[in-house]
């Protein structure tokens, strides 16, 4: 027998207790693994009246049901928490190797609620739980500690997810990294660490794990692999550039945000921020996460000029559009320099980027006063004011102070003349993917449960490389014909597709690039448990797990009243390339997409008859 | 919002620590409530290595969804567990008022765990948790200890639940007795109960609950008296006479067990033990639970003889044929004291009997020792004997202490040649429903999870009355053609019918009588709780509930191969009524029920498939 429950371990940091806890084998059939479980969870352990940063919160760490097997980029961890940034859902996920190892220690799940009473490294290993003092390394940088925490650890093998000064000091967009750059980045799941006076959690395991048909899931990885190479994009672009291949074309197709977005494309920058200028300016290699065949990963290091010898993961293609288009800088070395700087200190380099152009932008306005500012000179272009802010939020030094409480919180400090600048949705900054020319993004960023989203799915992409996935059962005239109101045909399946890795513990850049069909997934998936799912189960419980995630947003009071997007979008015309002279129609886009997810037209939220399908209308039916 | 979670009441009475824990909304989705939750909960909470009295086994007591609404027959508890006679599944279920009070008190589910260092009674009331040391009424019968709790508590309206002599002496196949004597009859959670030094559970809750729809579920609940009282075996036989009135009719049709199945009927006892003498020789005045407007139950007296005075609940049909029939006992008197003294010793009436009819034969056979009987003369007929045994039992006095193993056991301290006269399934003694000319009675006993079972369904209720219910889908020649191959096509239908109640909380004799449709209480259930749902969607629920106790009592080892029957029925040709000359063909039977069950026909147990399509699949792969 057995049972399919997944393992969660529960450590509460003021009691510094220990408890292991079973969950249902039916959540592991209803929500797959990984962030649904870890959704499933939050909405049980949550108190929707408590504080954001209130000590009972809960930190979830989840894998998913391929961690750590053959199948590629087997390696995807989830933190799923509250995000004290938006109040809404915090769903954040990042590659290393930490999945595994926590999977391997015999933990599916790992629950941190409670604050420490001074700081401590939470050490998980095959054989137990322990808790080491980190009053040493509070203070100090994401090397620093991994390096610290593994001078104080027996043995090798640890894996180290850590916060810098940012989650300590409470920066509501500070990270969790892992292996050094690999980032839990968006939501500010490291001021709700830091909160909880938790520095670091090392993970060591060396548990086989088991897999209920070896050799089909070795079969079904290689077809996985052969599709992965397959596609053009991944195989051409990803492996030998890494996202920093995209920026050009962003540029090109007029989705680039420059000068905090009052631009769509930034020509100018192609000779010093493009993939070409990018190689020759940085020395650069790539880096590959747990399983992963990709390596899209690049690490880089900074040649010349004052930041020469910096080096760190990074930067990215939103990293580069953050700390350059968004700002209009034109030096990658200053773009490096601000992205290894925010990796170390544990900032979300895509709200920090963004939160700098905003803060660019009210400068430009006379809004912040030269007292604010004490003294640096945040103007666009200025590259050496980039790498300064960083260091002043993740600090919460000077106007650091203000900007570390995100963009939308300090425009509200700033007054009404403040909030045009803002580019956030739900209080989280936008990433780097402009919606006037991309129709797709103005859906996914107006209604991603976790406020501004560029993932879910990567929607530029699909506008720009095309539709090519059959199983997904888009119309023909629906790939081709990408308008406000036509999104109801692919966004919602192209939904459920790019939330499948995030249940099985793989990569997202194998779903939005359509590389990895479905139904490979679901044999995969059924490989490893020895549970047969097909493509259109496996695709459901996608859907289901949205629609949770959108009813645990409702909990905390987010409803359709909230999926809009920056005023700028909706009142002023584009500038630049195919967006030229557009602003963004929402109702209609919205409308059509609440149609094609089956929610109420007016409150935006799931219909009964949506929630009874999927299974999660008891969420609706109280005898408490 | 809210969630219909279920609230469940943690009690540890070793630590006498208190918890309440939510129980997630899917299991209520898939088990409804009751029983089925308290299966589900079982299966978390259990050990399957553990010996059976271990203090960490759990004892279960579980509202259902109509629990104490206006719904008919809304007043029954579920108490689930391993049951210490039989290993399996434990799963009673009774009337009277205490799930009202539980509810009212604000949970839908208390679990008890631990063992008290000394006797306690357990108190759950609106403001919360409190122990009542219970040294004083340690060793008291069943009235006893509720006077003297009720003593002890301030204020009115305590229901309480006890255990008697028998509990506290850890006999197999003791009671727990709410309302004086509405037992949780069957399986021995008294033991449990006992072993933990948990001597009763007092009660009591003053909140209004909640309905969603108070005037749908009014209009639905009078639809369902109608129903119930349109069905001539409910409004001429159970409401006027009760159970008693099953005898006589229950010796015409040959499935009266006699002289411990010897025989299948006994008309020489209808003048003195049939209804029309039972309503001449006890004063009897009728009984009602909470909500019910049957009022089945019989409180009598004794009007004359040695027992003169002795009054209380019953005897019931079962407990009429159980020390009468089965023991050849013709005096009426007698049973009533036994019965009266079984119920206040917290004995189960049914397998006290049957235990008693079985060392009748073994005294006959020459299998007991005069020593071993110290003077008792266990002679079939002998009526004080039987109360007597009962007394001696529920003490564990001299041969009662043997007895007290139930049968299955004390058969196998006595030898091999004891075998022949134990007449249960699993360890589970036989109720009084004969198999040989009621072929239903064939499955639902060999097949039943908690051993001998007559109430899933009341199979020979069918074949006496015919089958009534369109609802069903059972095909018009199944319901005329009653054989052992032809099952298929009526137990399983009838079967989920019949877990309808015990999901709902409501009263089985509602359902055995097939006098409210599956609709009816489709629908009570939605107004309730205001989620929709059907009749199909309540009776897959049902056919769930009966698969997952199969897979539950497969963690604890029971396959098909513990599919059967006392070889009394299956070797010795029956010698009355309709039954004449036959034996139980038990082979075809089960396999055409595993067939309609959708069990793999070797082992028993469901397919891969049923599982699937019942959403219980998970139970067969793990990750741990």
């Amino acid at each position: 027998m057995g049972g399919y429950f997944g393992t969660a371990l529960m450590v509460d940091l003021a009691e510094r207790t220990v408890e292991e806890s079973l969950l249902p084998g039916e959540w592991y059939r209803d929500y797959i693994g990984g962030e649904g479980i870890g959704v499933r969870l939050l909405l049980d352990l949550v108190d929707p009246e408590a504080d954001l940063l209130a000590p009972d919160q809960p930190l979830i760490f989840t894998t998913g049901s391929l961690t750590g097997t053959a199948a590629p980029t087997s390696g995807r961890c989830a933190v799923v928490f509250r995000s004290p940034l938006t109040g809404t859902l915090g769903a954040a996920n990042a590659g290393g190797h930490f999945a595994p190892a926590l999977k391997r220690a015999g933990y599916d799940v790992l629950v941190v609620t409670g604050r420490a009473e001074t700081p401590v490294i939470l050490v998980v290993d095959d054989d137990g739980v322990d808790f080491l003092d980190a009053e040493e390394t509070w203070g100090k940088g994401i090397n620093a500690t991994e390096d610290w925490a593994r001078s104080q650890l027996e043995g090798t093998g640890w894996q180290i997810a850590s916060i810098g000064p940012a989650g300590e000091k409470g920066v509501l967009f500070s990270n969790i990294v892992t292996d050094r750059h690999r980032a839990f980045g968006r939501g500010g799941a490291g001021a709700l660490m830091g909160s909880k006076n938790l520095k670091a959690i090392a993970v060591r395991g060396t548990a086989e794990l088991p897999v209920a048909d070896p050799e089909g899931l070795k079969e079904a990885a290689k077809a996985a692999r052969e599709e992965l190479f397959n596609e053009a994009f991944v195989r051409d672009e990803m492996k030998p550039y890494g996202t920093p291949s995209f920026y050009d074309a962003m540029s090109g197709l007029g989705i680039l945000p420059t000068r905090n977005w009052q631009r769509d494309s930034f020509p100018e920058s192609i000779p010093t921020l493009g993939y070409a200028a990018y190689h020759e300016t940085l020395e650069v290699k790539p880096y590959a996460c747990f399983g992963c065949p990709i390596a899209c990963g690049r690490h880089t290091k900074i040649k010349s000029g004052k930041w020469a010898g910096m080096e760190g993961g990074g930067p990215e293609y939103e990293t580069v559009a953050a700390f350059g288009s968004k700002c209009e800088v034109l030096d990658l070395n200053a773009v490096a320099a601000a992205n290894h700087l925010a990796n170390d200190l544990g900032l979300d380099v895509i709200s920090a980027g963004q939160v700098i152009a905003t803060a660019m932008e009210w400068n430009e306005k006379g809004i912040l006063s030269k007292e604010q500012l004490g003294g640096l000179d945040l103007s666009f272009g200025n590259g050496e004011a980039v790498v300064e802010a960083v260091r002043l939020i993740a600090n919460r030094e000077g106007i650091g102070d203000l900007l570390a409480e995100g963009s939308a919180r300090a425009a509200e400090k700033l007054g009404p003349e403040a909030e045009a600048a803002v580019m956030a949705v739900k209080g989280m900054e936008m990433a780097a993917d402009g919606v006037r020319a991309s129709k797709g993004e103005i859906i996914t960023h107006a209604v991603s449960p976790r406020g501004a989203d560029h993932l879910r799915p990567y929607a530029s992409t699909i506008d720009a490389f095309g539709y090519r996935e059959p199983e997904l059962g888009i119309a023909p005239d629906a790939a081709i014909s990408i308008t406000e109101d036509g999104n109801k045909g692919w966004v919602k399946p192209l939904m459920a597709n790019a939330m499948i890795p995030n249940l099985l513990g793989t990569c997202l850049f194998t779903n939005i690039t359509l590389a990895i069909k479905p139904s490979t997934w679901a044999n995969l998936h059924s490989k490893a448990l020895g549970r047969e799912m097909d493509k259109d189960e496996l695709l459901l419980a996608a859907e289901r797990v949205m629609n949770l995630e959108r009813m645990v947003n409702a909990t905390f009071g987010f409803d359709g009243s909230d999926d809009t997007l920056p005023e700028r979008f909706l009142k002023e015309p584009g500038t630049d390339g195919p967006g030229t002279g557009q602003v963004v129609d929402l109702k209609p886009a919205l409308e059509s997409f609440y149609e094609a997810m089956g929610w109420e037209p007016e409150e935006g939220l799931p219909s009964v008859e949506t929630l009874t399908r999927l299974g999660l209308d008891w969420m609706l039916y109280g005898c408490d």
